[in-house]
């Protein structure tokens, strides 16, 4: 099998188009002793990666234009000349956009794909995408039980998982999500106490009637208009965690700012970014809370499959315009 | 002498117009028993006056049309039916913008004004001015000896106490100011270890400059594109400190929100915000720490006089437009 690698070869200008990337053949390394030949099976698709391509500074360097598009992903061990990784193994990691991955196993993780509905699961709830909504409620957000917890993008990967991890905690929570069926999942699968379509909504007027005596914490997926609305009905000391602004990160020099955060004066509230490395040391203490509420039916992930590597841009674009429906992957 | 007082008969459109306000006299009320008549010697002009004359949601209520407008004072007592307040004492409170201030006492604090260089110091560094440099850097900036802060209006009330409070917590400060006068005031005057003059310098690079392993604290006085510089060089876990955003407390509609403020994602930093009188109740222990300093003239405070309560209008908008020099005063 031959290597195939997608490369990047332009900063995008807005959101990526196909011809900011372009597919390389090669023959397969040869393996060096204690190296291991991975087959990547799965892609994860995150909204972060619109930073890595640009020339923005960001928790890692931008990808360089030329080298291989960074990407988390699962696969199978092929060939191994490392005792840590025998073949049939399934490893996650920063695989990047590619079928085949040549590794010293450093950054590599075994998982057991049996134990899991399926492997996709570790790209998921029990992946950098489930920890990011477990740390980011708990360390970021503070979250008490009993508190009001809202959450944007409510059916995306992130916000699926805060609002089951902030139900199991004791929260209200209340989802926002565009469009009924969306809306339907985070209500009746996810268990949201109400939501927000904020497609067919006026959301300062949802926010007002669902929250009646303001917002505790709010984890924000998106930026935006939303967040606007949000400042809008702190509660006292309340906690913005800030993972993301998809809204914002194929705005170029629009990014527009929450013009209403002075509303953090008022309130006494705070506003706090978090990358989820700083917690992943501390992936076994979430995984042990979360295993028990997936076991008990109470924690469950939707995945969103695009089938093949070159569609990989076209995955990327569902993600931003917000056409995936659960976690997005990229199926090679 | 009839009483006088300012009061808000229209809530204003941008900057304050003196149309907004209304002068009206009437005869003295007679005092009942446990009352006191306070003469109103000098009124505290403050940022957030702008909030209170508006309709927007704050700590406080908006102040009523055709209510005497709200403001923090000092004055003399010159006549009295309580025990508390005998003739002759100072007091401190909010006495509304009038000469003369019947009261129960509740909310009024005596204050010894022999032991200060000006009465006027009770307003600024030992009223509530000096205590939201304190808590703010303090409580909300955590800050620690050896930490880069950055304060913006470094030359007014609040600015000057951040810069002179934190260089005593051994903080290296960068202070911003308008024009050189006020600049060469924050530096050989306040002890700042460098300034920068926002109006002839690009603020980005005399930030990277200054900063040049980034921001540890920014202690916001102003907002707009000052906080947006600031935004791009912070430090990992960095805290910003909001207490106010006077550019834009006349922006109605066109406030402008804080473009980069996705910075605080890959910094891990929190922008927090906080109102003093949360803190009011520990004032003791500030002035505690920052009586030895003011002995020791490592404390100072500059006030700037406005004369005339009928030149309330004007005392704000020199404070808008960044024309007074110090803590802004109205001397009745």
């Amino acid at each position: 099998m031959s290597h195939r690698a997608l490369h990047l070869i332009a900063r995008p200008d807005g959101t990526p188009k196909d011809s900011d990337f372009e597919m390389r053949e090669s023959a397969p390394a040869a393996l060096a002793d204690g190296q291991v030949r991975v087959a990547v099976k799965y892609l994860s698709i995150d909204p972060a990666m619109r930073v890595w391509m640009s020339e923005q500074k960001s928790y890692w360097p931008p990808v360089g234009l030329g080298e291989v598009m960074r990407s988390g992903g699962i696969g199978e061990v092929v060939e191994t000349k490392s005792e840590k990784f025998p073949v049939g193994a399934w490893v996650s990691g920063m695989t990047g956009v590619q079928n085949e991955l040549v590794s010293d196993g450093k950054g590599l993780q075994r998982f057991d794909a049996s134990k899991l509905p399926h492997p996709g699961w570790a790209l998921s709830v029990f992946g950098a995408t489930g920890l990011t909504a477990y740390f980011g409620l708990i360390e970021i957000g503070a979250v008490k039980s009993g508190e009001t917890v809202v959450v944007s993008a409510a059916s995306g990967a992130v916000g699926s998982a805060v609002v089951q991890i902030a139900r199991n905690l004791g929260c209200r929570v209340i989802g926002l999500a565009g469009g009924p069926q969306k809306c339907a999942y985070v209500k009746d699968e996810l268990g949201a106490d109400a939501v927000i379509d904020y497609k067919n909504e006026k959301v300062s007027d949802a926010l007002k009637k669902h929250c009646p005596e303001g917002i505790d914490v709010y984890f924000d997926n998106v930026g935006g208009e939303i967040l606007d609305a949000v400042l809008k009905r702190l509660r006292l000391k309340a906690r913005i965690v800030l993972c993301g602004g998809i809204s914002q990160y194929n705005a170029g020099s629009e990014a527009r700012g929450p013009a209403n955060y002075l509303s953090l004066i008022s309130a006494r509230a705070r506003m706090e970014g978090f990358v989820i490395i700083d917690y992943l040391h501390r992936s076994g203490e979430a995984i042990a809370v979360m295993a028990p509420w997936a076991q008990g039916g109470k924690l469950t992930s939707k995945l969103d499959f695009v089938e093949g590597m070159d569609n990989f841009p076209e995955a990327l674009r569902r993600l931003y315009s917000g056409q995936n429906f659960g976690k997005q992957l990229v199926k090679i």
